[in-house]
């Protein structure tokens, strides 16, 4: 099939999903949650296909380590994240504002899917299940595309999905599957057909694909996280954080990157580079902090492209700044608009940071690694966004709704208010049956 | 200026709206009403003077009266929308969830400024105020290009903006004013410094901005509205419907374009047909349709091209459908996702038809005319859009709002959660001190 027949049939699915019931949506995925079970050793073998053809062509060990399914307990969270994903509270149809604009004329905003969501992936082949999981959870039919150096896990995962799918009597569209990287370019053209791209890979997947469509794209291609210790920050609470921001998982997009210390505190570095260097950390230093950290071995001195620069390794760069403004305007101008902290005991220097920072997740004292769907509760994560419209931060199922507008009358005209007759605009409290 | 130029000034003045208090943004906005009701006499002589030109220029009546503010009671409705604007409730920092994820580690999402606004309008000359007073009063900056029909009237009215953020001491940057056409492509390409583009003017003007570039436009360009006339309607109540839909204001984005009729019912759309004539519609009726209103001289046979075309005058199509499914797939095809209504009795046909047309607005029983910021009691409107993600259908102020998720801890660490203490993820009530 084209890209645009893909798209079309997708489109044709997803009107038809929208009108389908919760609970028919549920038993799709616990039966794809059934299949996946039952299926276990083919998908594994398959799977082990694709691990030893990248291993013959000499792929990188991380490329290997993220193709596969065998690593211990991988399977079994694959399968739980179906089940985990049908449990959310089901948002096609909530209500979320109700308002009387006249006795017999009601209005109403509810959620609805956004309509086809088109998910590009590399390695991951357990991103097609959760992916389906989320599509149908949310209403939405989906279109996937894996990396080719996962083709053998892909097709048996995508027969699970069509099974599921028909065995639940969903239409056949409402997951697509493609393999050929052909497809992508002619997908990417099919604005009026696809609502939604979702890049799930690296940050060059993620500019490759916000520079070749006019769809819209949720995702990040950079995640250049700051901290910044302030004039008034706590030591002992701040050195911590700063690790663990750095350390915990540096491959992660809410890493920390840089670290910004105020002037009058260039002193405490000395302490901070001590800890990060007990965790195998190399800080790339600022001229202007040299004297502080003379005789260390786990520091060099930083260049200009070192701030801004997303290390994704045990690596920091590290700055001075006169004030907490000064900081602002940094990391507005060198960051990613991701996640970014400020360490201080100040209320007053935390709310002008808070305010001043443009970017999704603004912390005060507290690790940029909590920056995920699921430590803010949101119950599973679709991904991170650093875009400002629509869903921004980590985003849950609510980033693949959208709302309509629903107004219930009894053959209103607009003239008659025109004519004179006032609206009453009361907002009501939304009530059970107002969800449907 | 270059439009980098311009677009960057507006970043850095963003920065900087976006820390400032509600009271210093409303005062500033107090001042330019006073300053537009001070400087009357010259705003209106240089506005005569662009009529003058456009008279001369033969340009169109419709035109020329969207062009001249000395119609009655437009300059005063433009002065007193600055003061309606400023004041509505405030959203910057108004926070719309809490959580706390731990003792000590609390999450909140708040309202902020999207950033920089670049909107393009063309002939009415209001929009300079209309826009200003919505950018400020949102917090965030806002670029301004108008037609070249209203350059005098723009010049002055930009005279006034500017003199109103000096006195306010706000950043001059805050409005900036673009004069000449050339710089709207260089404008268009400042995905990095310009957050969203509003287009105010024809289908034209909003396709050729979307066509050309990659910053996310909100708006529409068509607004092809349906009613369809279900089996279940009652006519008494249908008729008015029909009637208000085309004719309150044939040439607005929310008027009725297409009528579609359940095959039943065929024989009412003489009565429709007639009313409609009597208001001076012509219909576009289609073929299997004829017999019914054979001998009105206000009927012509339809053509294909008549369906999903946006008449903007007193012309109707009307075609028939075999049921409710049908109108729905014929409306997600032919129709704009603007806004389309139901005439029925039945609240399963209504539920239907809501769930599964994918349109912004979807009402049961009530004129289409009611999709509007007003009408819906958004307290203002920047617009319709028919996008889906971001604002959708009638926008209000907080479609110039975007969000950001701000966590407040104690030096707490992502490893302590990851090696085995649970997060608490408790939601919590939101209190006043919570939106600051």
């Amino acid at each position: 099939m084209s890209g645009e027949a893909i798209a079309k049939s997708a489109r044709a699915a997803s009107y038809e999903l929208a009108t389908l019931s919760a609970d028919r949506r549920v038993v799709c995925l616990r039966r794809l949650h059934d299949l996946l079970q039952e299926q276990k050793d083919d998908i594994l073998a398959a799977n082990a296909r694709d691990v030893e053809e990248a291993q013959s062509a000499g792929l990188a060990a991380s490329l290997i380590s993220r193709l596969d399914l065998a690593r211990k307990g991988k399977f079994d969270d694959m399968c739980r994240g179906v089940l985990d994903v049908a449990a959310l509270p089901d948002l096609v149809g909530k209500c979320t504002a109700k308002r009387k604009l006249d006795d017999g004329l009601v209005l109403r905003r509810v959620y609805c899917p956004i309509g086809v969501l088109l998910v590009i992936f590399e390695a991951r082949p357990e991103v097609i299940v959760n992916i389906t999981a989320l599509a149908l959870k949310s209403g939405n039919a989906a279109i996937l595309k894996g990396g080719k150096e996962s083709t053998h896990s892909f097709r048996r995962l995508a027969a699970c999905v069509k099974a599921a799918l028909a065995a639940s009597d969903l239409p056949a569209g409402a997951v697509e599957l493609v393999e050929t990287r052909a497809d992508i370019a002619d997908l990417l053209r099919q604005e009026d057909e696809i609502d939604l791209v979702i890049p799930r890979g690296s940050n060059a997947l993620v500019r490759s694909i916000r520079e070749n469509t006019r769809i819209n794209v949720m995702g990040h291609a950079d995640g250049v996280c700051h901290a910044y210790l302030d004039q008034h920050a706590d030591l002992q609470k701040a050195v911590p954080v700063i690790v663990d921001s750095k350390t915990d998982y540096p491959a992660a997009c809410n890493a920390l990157e840089t670290l910004l210390v105020h002037a009058s505190r260039t002193d405490d570095v000395f302490a901070i580079v001590q800890a990060l260097g007990a965790k195998g950390v190399t800080c790339k230093v600022h001229a202007d902090l040299q004297a502080a950290v003379a005789g260390f071995d786990n520091v060099v001195p930083a260049t200009d492209a070192d701030f801004g620069y997303e290390f994704l390794d045990l690596t920091l760069a590290i700055a001075p700044v006169a004030s907490v403004a000064e900081a602002c305007q940094w990391i507005n101008r060198h960051g990613s608009h991701h996640t970014d902290v400020i360490l201080t005991e100040d209320v007053g220097s935390a709310r002008v940071f808070q305010k001043a920072v443009d970017s999704a997740s603004v912390f005060v004292n507290a690790s940029t690694r909590f920056a995920d769907g699921f430590r803010f509760g949101l119950g599973t994560e679709v991904g991170i966004a650093t875009g400002k419209l629509h869903a921004r931060g980590p985003v849950g199922l609510e980033g693949l709704a959208t709302y309509k507008w629903l107004l219930e009358g009894d053959g209103q005209q607009a003239a008659t208010y025109s004519a004179g007759r006032a609206y009453l605009h009361q907002d009501q409290p939304v009530e059970a049956d107002d969800s449907r």
